[in-house]
């Protein structure tokens, strides 16, 4: 594949940082049978279908389905699409859409957009913020896309109620299927062991189109499943481009050596520097503005998955990374005087897109200021090069580690692949620090609290 | 004040999560004759005007000519405002508009926007990006406001190099000042020992309006000055109410004592977490969207100003808390997780806004779903506030200190008094680490390796 992203671990060995921050050739060497064993494990759960993400990409008859749907809700002609949906439900979607349409997109006029509806994801519960989506999205204009597993998530389920009333009032009780979609736990009559979804009887009272989660599939592993696919090929994004990507790093992430590997290489990284050269914060930091939002992303995923109180021996071990979002080159002017001079206590994650789709130069102008010299006749592309590498060399010689992740370019398939990269990395991580990446035990009391705040019976 | 914002650091003391984990009030007052002693030291170098910041407010000369000049270019009626900065050229005012702004201001017609142009602050230099914001925001359509102490900046002084070609090709020579406007160092023949700034030379070609940054106020401490003040002028936001803002919380922030004084108080509470708690981390998670930008200048301000190397003794000391953004209650469903079960490493400031513009109440409907009774005939507004408080309460449950900020509202004097009591905070925390809360020389490295990249002379 000709758009393979690259990673360059170099610059966080200790060859490049030193012994005490970065990670000796022979410690990676030697954590290598452990993680080639874990592999068997990982490889042994994805075989008995324990965990769901690794083979979405394979499910051509859903994709196939997703496709179809999202063609004729867009023959509709929606101005907008609504997503109400919160956490995993949220974030992998922005980040699809963010990294793969035109900045401002909502501002752009229709025909700019291909005739594709503007987004906004409906993933926070304030007043403000929702007030103004409503009067910006009458109902007749809008398909809305309301999705979580359980149908209980509190946020998700007070936006339906919020709007499927002005909805029916518009549309009439017939009309809320033709502009209301729900992505939810499959049917029991389908699927026996699903649990149940409260918003199963939502679809079945307006006869929605609705959207399986997979059972074994969890919110934050979720982006490639119905979950993100099908608001993303309702937006016109390249389906078929990301199945690709996730196929192409599904090859490589399939190998058990650690150094054929670019997942397990970078869990590998992680855990040691984490583990062993207090690294306790891991940085994304994207050189683009297309790939803020997957830094959100990576920061649930990474998050979630790893941060546990209790091990799989139920030992108490409280681990996990915190992870970052930074953007450069912007946030060289608000963190990176911390990050090379406060504790050294981050591993920086620098992704590079090594070709934008646009190029800017700098016109021969302003001579009436020479020391603007150097920037004239070069581009705002290679400014943005420029300033990433010198980041990247000023980390290295105040001994901070950097592992650099290069995109030849962004489009759907080298999304897909950064995306699934991450996937597997974190399961190998959750194997690594010997927590289960799949469950989120610690969000539970915090709900209880809310919903009993709320009135309800616990 | 009626507005006053309120802290509750209960939540952060070892009586509500332990000695391990919490301040004793026995620390607090062995800390209190330390802080009290280095208020007086920051009182003198105020009255010495070697910070700027604390009296921006009360330079009612530089506040009216912001207003008026600001009233002129309204008149003129631009579709945009482009603001061309970075770093602490590009928060403070993207703080303000957002928490001061409807939810999706620039999607607003005109109308809507009071009149007042669209906004786009350019703090990358994402070619993508930029193209695009070219391409929405026509020269004749468009005010730019250029930012930069030194005009030597290479992202903002690149971005200005490639908007004035095109801005003097629509509007001819002696149009470019009715489009642009420059905030810089003043001007040497005013200020005798201000430091060349590369944009006066264009100033001067063109006839520019100029806006000065006072030569004692460094970027991330300028929201207050002309930097900030102007384009939020330009947009219609309320700076008498800011002013006022300013100075009742510079009332509050004058007292020496830490139990009267929010801005002291808060800095030894993260000082002591930090140094003796293990607490690197400070979360700034506000409960309303509005105050997401608020986080990120927060992020730049705290970083920026502690995150040093060397102390003021010249002594290598690596300091500084590394500051993270979440948004409640959406992050509840990304990182809380890790908050309660990963590393106790963290203190929290939960920022709360008591009463939002908006109700937003839950409609009697869905009786289909039964389980959802509890939030049919509540409101939005009482699920968010309930959600904060789960959190409050499992985060205390889970040992993790809490610091509580409470907005009685979301207008230009709240806001306004959070940003200040940040910056005294800030200036406070420094001092008790005993660093150069307002250099950043760990950011020149990076700089100097770019240019060399460009083919500058360095």
């Amino acid at each position: 594949m000709d758009d393979a992203i690259r990673i360059d671990a170099t610059r966080a060995l200790s060859s490049a940082v030193g012994e005490a921050h970065g990670v000796a050739e022979a410690e990676l060497d030697a954590i290598a049978p452990r993680v080639r064993q874990l592999h068997g494990i990982l490889a042994e759960e994805r075989a008995t279908a324990k965990y769901g993400f690794y083979d979405l990409y394979k499910d051509t008859d859903v994709i196939d389905r997703v496709k179809a749907e999202a063609d004729r809700f867009h023959a509709m002609g929606y101005e907008n699409l609504v997503v109400l949906g919160i956490g995993g439900s949220a974030l992998g979607l922005t980040a699809l859409h963010t990294a793969l349409h035109p900045p401002y997109y909502n501002l752009r006029d229709p025909k700019a957009r291909d005739g594709r509806p503007r987004l906004f994801v409906m993933d926070n519960i304030d007043p403000t913020t929702f007030a103004q989506m409503m009067r910006l999205c009458p109902p007749e204009k809008t398909l809305y896309n309301a999705i979580s597993k359980s149908g209980e998530t509190a946020e998700t389920m007070l936006q339906l109620l919020v709007i499927i009333e002005p909805l029916e009032r518009a549309m009439g009780k017939d009309g809320v299927k033709d502009h209301l979609v729900i992505t939810t736990s499959p049917d029991r009559d389908r699927v026996p062991n699903a649990p149940i979804s409260l918003l199963r009887p939502v679809a079945k009272k307006y006869g929605l189109t609705a959207f399986d989660i997979p059972v074994n599939v969890g919110g934050r592993f979720s982006v490639f499943s119905q979950v993100g696919m099908f608001p993303a090929a309702v937006l016109g994004l390249d389906i078929d481009g990301m199945m690709a990507g996730c196929a192409a790093m599904d090859a490589r992430c399939g190998q058990p050596d650690l150094h054929a590997n670019p997942a397990y290489l970078r869990a590998a990284l992680h855990y040691l520097l984490d583990t062993r050269k207090g690294k306790t914060i891991s940085v994304m930091m994207p050189y683009a503005d297309g790939l803020r939002s997957v830094a959100d992303w990576y920061c649930q995923l990474w998050a979630e998955s790893l941060g546990k109180q209790y091990d799989l021996d139920g030992k108490n071990v409280f681990a996990g990374q915190t992870p970052v979002k930074a953007l450069g080159a912007t946030d060289q002017h608000s963190q990176v005087q911390l990050y090379r001079e406060g504790p050294n206590n981050k591993v920086f994650n620098i992704v590079e897109v090594a070709e934008f789709s646009e190029t800017l130069p700098v016109p021969n102008t302003l001579q009436c200021v020479p020391e603007l010299e150097y920037l004239r006749g070069a581009t705002m592309n290679k400014l943005m090069a420029a300033e990433l590498q010198g980041t990247v060399d000023a980390l290295t010689l105040s001994k901070r580690p950097v592992i650099r992740v290069t995109l030849p370019r962004l489009n759907a398939g080298t999304v897909a692949q950064l995306l699934y990269m991450l996937e597997v990395e974190t399961a190998m991580a959750g194997r690594l620090y010997h927590v289960n990446a799949f469950d989120q035990p610690g969000v539970e009391e915090g709900k209880r609290i809310a919903r009993e705040l709320m009135g309800a019976d616990c």
